[in-house]
This record gives structure tokens, sequence and C-alpha cells, in this order.
């Protein structure tokens, strides 16, 4: 271990996970524990994150420099406040970076976690050694983050990378954001169960039909598609025409060296990257089609992580050189 | 006049735009000359193009530095090829650039005229004072260019900004680019004029049967809308959604500063821009209203040609610093 690390927190609707550094961005020491948000509130929670913090630097003697924390959105950034994500109820503009710098004394920087997951791929995962790409998180809603010239693109009101938000059915089914046809409203894995359950119960055959409601997930249609189950694999398909034109409009107005998708949904594989990669070639047709480059993200449930890690190097080289 | 000066050539289909500008980029001379590429071939429209550039410089006295050239692409701007644009045919892999810096002894530098265009309205148009801001363009195509931290982004094969190829009804009418319901195929100047016609011809009460079939252009079909015809109203009305669906995205992604719209289709002014304020705002609500920022371009047909003047600097300042 050395002597200067930094540390990373990743903030999650069910779990807090926590990571030392080496000076390369390396984990050296990580743990995790349940967030169980609903029963604690905020503050108590983020005691527990720097006490675990503080315990992991005294088994490795190295000095803290800096500590970088992913969350769910929405947050304001600048003002390092956490402001009530839907899936951490209580964290009402929760200043995590005052009371972090506070008790540990060291500078730190937040973003939201789909942000820090494509700082996490670009960095040490799929995205490696790519400096223009977009990151993609389907799971329960869709996020994302850009990078252009190897660094994030913020934007105003810190308002891109919200690809779960592009239309891509005008009139379609309504989106938690408010909105009709967004991405997020037909790919999330909320969504893709939704639209089997909806025509199972309109009386579709399917063997997804003999599942109890609660157990038609994602992953039941993906595996009933892969076993020749005909709703399934409409819906299925479905997922992924409505996913090419998303992730196509990406490669249109960036064409990005990669798009790297991660999150719950991703974890199909081949099932998903193989046909996306195919429509997605119809849909960019201005550029090569061996120059449409979709990959699957490789650091699984620690994209963010890595990410909060980089975010803690930003901040340990200069408070806000990670705002721009 | 200065002592040093730097030349920009704008290629469109119908005519060729021509200047010289100062230190700081302010155009000091310029004029253009109709292109007639159908009974001239390229080389003679570039001689005259030098020609006229060497007669500006006479009058003037000014040394020149550098050349910059915007052009309707496909081209291949490393290569400084022209490579058989829709609009300009017998330019088959024209090498512009070679020409231009042996017959004037400059470096000269290559761009698609809608990137040059995003450039001019940034440095000296509507987008002013913003370092993200995406430029779209509306004629009879739909082009794009897309700036990020005050440069452009290219992409990969040059391959960003094509704005007018995102998909914003899917299975909607097919494009030029052999995909369906692109942006260019519902809301280019060719494309609303069609939707028009079709309406018509279906039989649709309108005030513009009575025109002939040619003249039911994007223009009357404004003009219509305005005097209150139904038929007309409608297809302005889903113009402007459709163009909404794809502008949202754009807000969604990389939440710019500002979206520029120019082109023939943005002459229609606050008849487009009011309404289409206020779709994009439904459509991009994870930012607040008031950040929703379109803007008609202010540079009329001169944004590409003052593009090509910072294409100029650009090659004055390094030969390829505008190759990132």
């Amino acid at each position: 271990m050395p002597d200067q690390c930094v540390a990373g927190i990743d903030i999650g609707g069910t779990k807090i996970a926590l990571a030392l550094a080496d000076g390369e961005g390396r984990i050296v020491e990580g743990t995790r524990f349940p967030a169980r948000t609903a029963e604690r509130g905020p503050h108590a929670i983020i005691e527990e994150a720097l006490a675990e913090i503080e315990r992991m630097l005294g088994r490795t003697g190295a000095r803290l420099a800096a500590v970088g924390v992913g969350c769910g959105g929405p947050l304001d950034r600048r003002r390092g406040l956490i402001l009530s994500p839907p899936n951490l109820p209580g964290w009402d503009e929760f200043p995590v970076v005052k009371l972090v710098e506070e008790r540990l004394g060291v500078p730190a920087l937040l973003d939201n976690d789909a942000n820090a997951a494509a700082l996490g791929e670009h960095r040490h995962g799929a995205g490696r050694g790519y400096r223009h790409l977009v990151y993609l998180t389907i799971s329960t809603g869709i996020g994302g983050g850009v990078i252009v010239r190897g660094e994030l693109v913020h934007g105003v009101y810190d308002g891109a990378g919200e690809v779960g938000h592009m239309t891509v059915l005008p009139g379609g089914p309504e989106c938690g954001c408010g909105g009709r046809g967004c991405l997020e409203a037909l790919c999330s894995g909320t969504s893709i169960a939704r639209r089997a359950r909806e025509r199972v119960a309109a009386g579709g055959a399917s063997s997804l039909a003999s599942l109890g409601t609660e157990h038609v997930t994602t992953q039941a249609v993906a595996e009933a598609a892969r076993a020749g189950d005909a709703l399934a694999s409409q819906v299925w398909d479905e997922t992924i025409e409505y996913l090419a034109v998303g992730v196509g409009n990406l490669f249109n107005v960036l064409a990005p060296e990669a798009v790297v998708i991660g999150g719950g949904v991703s974890t199909a594989g081949e099932q998903l990257f193989g046909p996306l990669r195919e429509r997605v070639r119809a849909r960019a047709r201005m550029l090569p089609p061996e120059s449409i480059n979709i990959l699957q993200a490789s650091l699984g449930g620690d994209s963010a992580l890595h990410g909060a890690v980089i975010l803690g190097q930003a901040a340990a080289q200069s408070k806000g050189t990670a705002n721009g």
C-alpha cells in the first residue's frame, strides 16, 4: 500500500460500496454494506461509510488525499448536495461533500453514479483506450455518461448523459419523467418486464404465463426468448429495436469510438449485443458498419465505484478540476 | 487591411463564396460566383476561386497565411479530398486541399459545410459566448455540428453531427441514407414540401391545392399555415413535433448551452422557434425549462463562409490543429 491514497464511495439504493485506491487508482481495499435507507437516515449511513474508510486507512497505514462520491441523481455537483433521488428517500439537500470534507479533512468531489460508471469503464473497463465514448447503464432505469476527448461532458445544469430520456417512440408509453416514449419507458429492466406482463395479461400465449406476475422479470423474458417463446421473443426483439433507435442516435450525433453498456439488462450478453449491433448499423448509415463499436461493460457492478475513485483522484489533484 | 490574412472558400452546389479575413477573423473582402457545377469541372471552378482570391489579395496588398475550405460531405478531411457529394456531380476524390496548397503556397484545411457553419455561428453568430452548442442546418437536407468545450467534435470517420439521421419516427418515411424515419426524412425543406404535396394529392382540402405541385414549397406551407389553412397547419405542426424529438434528444444527450438552427427552413423564425421551444421543454424534462435555449442562426447564408475563415485561421496557426 502506498503512502497516499484516495477513497471512493458509491451510494446506491440498496448498498453502499467503498474502496481505497493507490496513486494509480488501483483499488487496494474495498468493502460494502447494505444501505437500509428506509430505516436509517443519510447521516447514519454516511457515518458508517466514513468509519469504514477510517478502518481501512488504519489497516493500510496510508494517508488519505481525497474522496470521490458517486450517487444517483438529481444532485447539485457544484454545491456537493444530494437532492432527493427516488432511490434514496430522505436524502433531501443532503450535503455529502461538506460532511465528508469536515470529517476526513480532505477535499471531496460528487458526481452522479452514471457519470461515475462512465469514468470507471473509460479508465479501467471496456472503454479503456477510447477518448470518445458514451456509457449507458440499463437497469431499473436508464442513465448514461458522455466522454469527449477523454473528459466527461456535464452540460448545462449537469444535464448531459440523460440518454434514458431520448424519445425513441413518439407517443409511446409514459415515462417517470412525465414524457412519453422515452428510451427508459421502453428498454429499462422495469419497462421490459412491464411490457411482457401486459401481453401475458392480455391473454398472449407464453411460457411466462405460468409464472406469477412478480416472476415475469427481464431475466425471465430473456430466458424464455432464448428458449423460443414467441411472446417473449417479440418483447425482446422490440426492446432491441427501441434500444437501437437510441444508440443509433448517439452514433449519429457523436460518432463515439465506443458505446459501452452496463447495468443488469446488459448481462444478457450476446443475446442483446449481437442483434443490437446489427440494428444500430442500419440506423447509423453515415458510418462504416465496422466503426459501430458497442461493448458490454466489463466492471460489472463496480463501474461506479471505480469512477468514484477517479473522482477522488481529480479532487486530490485540485479541488474543482473535475468540475469542467 | 492588415499585412497577414486568411481566406475562406465555401463550396456549395449553386454558388462558391469567398472571403478574405484579417488576423481577428473579420471578413474584409468577399465575393461569390455561380458554381455551374454541371457545366464545368471542379478544376475550372477551383481555378476561378483561386484567381478571385489572388485578385482580392492584389487589391488589399495583404499576405495570405492560409486557406479554409467548407464543402458538403462526404469528404476525407484528413486527406483533404471531396468525395462525390450529391450536390457536386463530378467532384470525385477531388484533392481540393492539395490544389489550394500547391497553387497558393500556404496550408489549407477542409471540413464539411455544416461543421464550418457551426464554427461560424459559434465564433461570430447566434452561438457567440457558448462553449457547448449544437448547430443544425435545415434546408434541402439536415446537417449539423457539435461543439464541446469550444471545439468541434468530429468523432470516428468524422461522423459526428449527422443529426439529420437521428430516428425521430421508427418505421417512418424512407430517407436518402437508406434508413427510415430519420429527422431529415420528415423535417428537411424537401420533406416538409413532400408531406404537404402527398396530403393535397390525397384530396385534402387546402389553399395549397390551387398551387401547382412545384409551388408547394416549405415556404408556401409555412405561409398557408400562418393564414390558418388546416392542412398546412397540420403539416407544420407535425414538422415541429418531429423536430422537437430530434432537438430534445440533443438536449438529453449533451445539455448544450444552445442549439442554433440555420438553413432555409429556419427563416420561418418564431413560427418555428416559438412552438419548438415549448415542445422541446416537454421532451427534455430533466433540464429546467429556462435552460432550453434554441436560437435562430444569425449569419444567414454566410455561416459556413465564416466557418471556412475559422478553418483558415486554424490552418495558419498550425497545419493540423483543427484535426482533433
